[in-house]
């Protein structure tokens, strides 16, 4: 590849930084781009009734400050804001926020959209960028920040015949891509010709216009602005990470740890090229650390819902808590781990989320348990074992997992993943409807004293081979005597190795699985049969049946 | 939201980190994992064909280390490895990897898989954080440990009788969730246990099973290992993130810079969950920074195809360098700046690419400047200019940019996104055909004297409502003369403020473009006219009767 056509991007040589020793302890301010940055990069932009549908879903959520789009460029942006403002959709505590270029007739025209409203952000911008200033506008650096001084004056006119409150937004545009000191004095002289109090702060929003280099370098950048602006306590710094090398989400993270007090970005990072940061992830981050996210983010399906349907673009498969897939786990080994996470969970009662695999509970977002787990030809005995616990109420005894996943994995090798229902109906062929050719009917049993370990007199009716039977045994207890009556009746051998019993669900009516480990000293086979009943005695019974018909003894 | 459901995860505190002076300067040794952890979470895994097929991409692709699955757990991944070898599909500089769990029947059946190859890297992890080894081993740090010691010993004996060679890589599995002293005496015990020297080095792979934190926290961990394992020359240290917080690929590149030597991914980031990381992207980011990949990715559209095929999973449409969307600029000062940039490129000859909101050339990895822009309500006046010049060579004079752009507008805002086609017709039908009711047909001239600054006698034939006419007039050019003859002939004032012409294409047939300002004196209007002919000065008359017509002179 022609890699020598590109050059390395500078960095800025600051040994000081503090950011890496920082952690993020708080939810920066949101500001929501998605009707503006992520609106402007869809193939079919959405008319007004779309973005108000939007809005309204973003307010939903907890935003307090929206973008709502460059009034003065176009029609149906004038139009969104006048009918925001005039059929009083904008709540008390939420500022919309206006973009424009630093030109006059367009902050007029800004200034009309905005008529009637109490309170906005306008939001003025200007190319800094070494590339832009020479490519683009062919002015040195002088001229440039002039740009920057005019428009803010402007503003303050304006801002100043204007009966609501404005807050004034700059942003360096192309940040990343300038000289850091330059971008510094560009931001000082604006901040001087605004003149923001620790009462009445203005925004200084640093773009990664394009991305530009690992991560680190954004938030070097961020805190060298940080610790070198005026005036620090009457200014919020506001970062504009894009995704141009996939890290926008860490380059916002590491802002934060840099300083920065406000993030903008968009919903699932929507927004021009790569798109604007994903805020929703940046937010789930946090409250998957025990960090209030200071939005309301607890139904995560209706966001997509709302999403894909107002702008057409589709959430990925794999995207961080909102894919399809990120709850699923198909390998053997993270379904077992899952398995045993939230056995340990119940059992332990505990308040704080610990799951391996699952780095948060999906059912905090609106996601259910019920797609965790797939059964594919990589999924080993664990998956299977869960399938049977969580959906069907089936305690496999552990030494069963194997027994079963053996039975199971043909089947996913040969036709891919394996349906729950699927896995319930070969666990009913296989065991608990292994009923021919010994078939147990009914039974009958006395106890012969009333000592706690006296014996109990059984007699069991069964057909074998269709043929009806019976058979009297004495032992210290139903499987005992029914074990011992067998091994005669059939002329077996045959170990009773383990035995479980458990209710499937709760209350009076609740039917009993009971798994049966038998091994046919004979063949040295061992296999597991299982039985169902509301009467535990008959399904322990049935599961000693289950396992004799899987050993073959009688065939 | 319940957020104190949650608790931070721990950091390190390790101050005296160095990776945050660094910057990436050279590609690390990729291995894809595609065919293990890629595979076991599709839906659908590949069949044994679909694997080869996979695998011959990579191959093409530069992949020197490729795992190929877990063959003692999957019959499918046994018999893929053993195709492999039989068909001999692994060229002699590629290395195979297989994954094991350290126990002795898995690797037998391992061994057995590998029957016949040369060299490959046996890979066992077991799972050593603190979770896993509370609620799903219950075992302590001690026995946790022999686990791994007892792996390295069985892989030990087994390679003694093997007749290839065999690697060692040794994952502590979900490291980022362990204490990392600890972390590093269980790498020290493989590491003591395998005897790795600087000529047969072993791999120490740190995986972010599951992302856990800011990628500068995995970082830190990363260089606290790189600086504190025992015998570093003799160990190829590799990560392995994933992406559940979304910063899988900046976790990479920062423990890049914290020493790493090896990376473990995947093509477009697929795997568990969230995924693996993304190789492709890392590789991308390399590239536009200059420095040589060590992978010929030159076609990322051939890439997607085998891969959207064979996974059946999608590429984002603001995927990195890959997605449809991520080489378009809708926003109107994006697409000018582009343009401005790409012409700049184009005149200075530059041998280095630097372009506004291009991160790289699409044309090096095979993606066309074709979708680059598109025109919707939001492009404004640069990206019509741009689409006429690079879809149709017609270079528009920046005067006219403003006046054609208000005519798309309108469709733009009605219809949303508007094709080059569209734009190309209704430049014809407002410019080009503006031929009623004045309709140039022919023209004759001679010059009357032969100096050069001497006068042109011209006859013009036109229609005007259909009527055929002609006139007579002289001038110091063809488009002084024909003015002044309109202006008696007609009696209107007109005035022409400025005139371009360029060829379309190159060669001699080629037919060129004018284009003509004028101002009507009358009633204060300007507009532009364009003509086309193969003949200069048909098409500069043809641009003074468009514009005569647009300004309705004669109407």
């Amino acid at each position: 590849m022609n890699f020598k056509k590109y050059q390395k991007n500078p960095v800025i040589n600051f040994p000081d930084r503090q950011w890496p020793n920082k952690e993020i302890n708080e939810a920066p301010i949101w500001c929501s781009v998605d009707l503006r940055d992520g609106n402007q990069a869809l193939i079919e932009p959405m008319v007004v009734e779309e973005k108000i549908e939007f809005f309204n879903l973003l307010v939903k959520l907890g935003f307090k400050e929206i973008e709502v789009g460059f009034p003065s460029a176009s029609q149906i942006e004038f139009e969104f804001l006048r009918q925001l403002v005039d059929r009083k959709l904008i709540p008390d505590d939420v500022t919309v926020q206006v973009l424009v270029q630093c030109r006059e007739h367009l902050l007029k025209r800004t200034f009309e959209a905005l008529e009637g409203i109490p309170r906005a952000i306008v939001h003025i911008y200007n190319s800094v960028s070494v590339l832009q200033r020479d490519v683009v506008f062919n002015m040195n650096k002088e001229e440039i920040k002039k740009i920057a001084i005019k428009g803010t004056k402007l503003v303050k006119e304006y801002a100043k015949d204007f009966p609501g409150e404005i807050i004034l937004e700059y942003s360096p545009e192309s940040f990343t891509g300038t000289e850091i000191d330059y971008a510094l004095e560009v931001c000082n002289a604006v901040v001087d010709t605004w003149g923001p109090t620790p009462e009445n702060k203005m925004i200084i929003n640093l773009p990664s216009t394009v991305e530009m280099n690992t991560p680190n370098v954004y938030a070097d950048q961020i805190e060298w602005i940080n610790r070198n602006i005026k005036n620090r306590d009457s200014i919020i710094i506001s970062v504009h990470p894009h995704n141009d090398r996939g890290t926008g989400i860490a380059a916002a993270e590491l802002a934060l740890l840099a300083g920065a007090d406000r993030v903008e970005g968009t919903l699932f990072g929507n927004g021009e090229r790569t798109g604007n940061v994903d805020i929703l992830t940046i937010a789930y981050n946090m409250f998957s650390q025990g960090i209030d996210p200071k939005l309301d983010l607890t139904n995560v399906n209706e966001i997509i819902e709302v999403y894909e349907r107002l702008t057409k673009m589709k959430v990925h498969e794999r995207h961080p808590y909102a894919g399809k897939l990120v709850f699923t786990a198909f390998s053997g080994s993270h379904q077992d781990a899952i398995n045993k996470g939230m056995r340990a969970l119940r059992e332990r009662q505990s308040k704080i989320w610990a799951v391996p695999y699952l780095p948060i509970d999906p059912s905090d977002i609106g996601r259910s348990y019920e797609p965790i787990v797939r059964i594919n030809s990589q999924s080993g005995k664990g998956g299977v074992a869960f399938i049977m616990e969580t959906y069907f109420g089936y305690k496999l005894p552990k030494g069963m997992h194997k027994e079963f996943a053996d039975i199971i994995q043909p089947i996913s090798e040969k036709q891919g993943e394996v349906t729950p229902d699927q896995i319930m109906e070969e666990f009913k062929k296989n065991y608990i409807d292994k009923k021919e050719p010994l078939h147990f009917r009914r039974c009958k049993f006395e106890d012969i004293s009333d000592n706690d370990d006296g014996c109990t007199h059984a007699i069991i009716y069964y057909t074998n081979h269709g043929v009806e039977k019976f058979f009297e045994a004495v032992g210290n207890g139903p499987i005992d005597a029914v074990q011992k009556g067998l091994q005669k009746e059939l002329n077996i051998n045959v170990k009773i190795l383990d035995y479980n019993e458990h209710a499937l669900s709760g209350g009076a009516g609740a039917k009993a699985a009971a798994y049966i480990h038998m091994l046919d000293l004979s063949s040295k086979k061992a296999t597991f049969g299982v039985g169902v009943s509301s009467n535990i005695t008959r399904a322990s019974i049935r599961a000693i049946f289950s396992a004799l018909n899987r050993l073959g003894v009688s065939e």
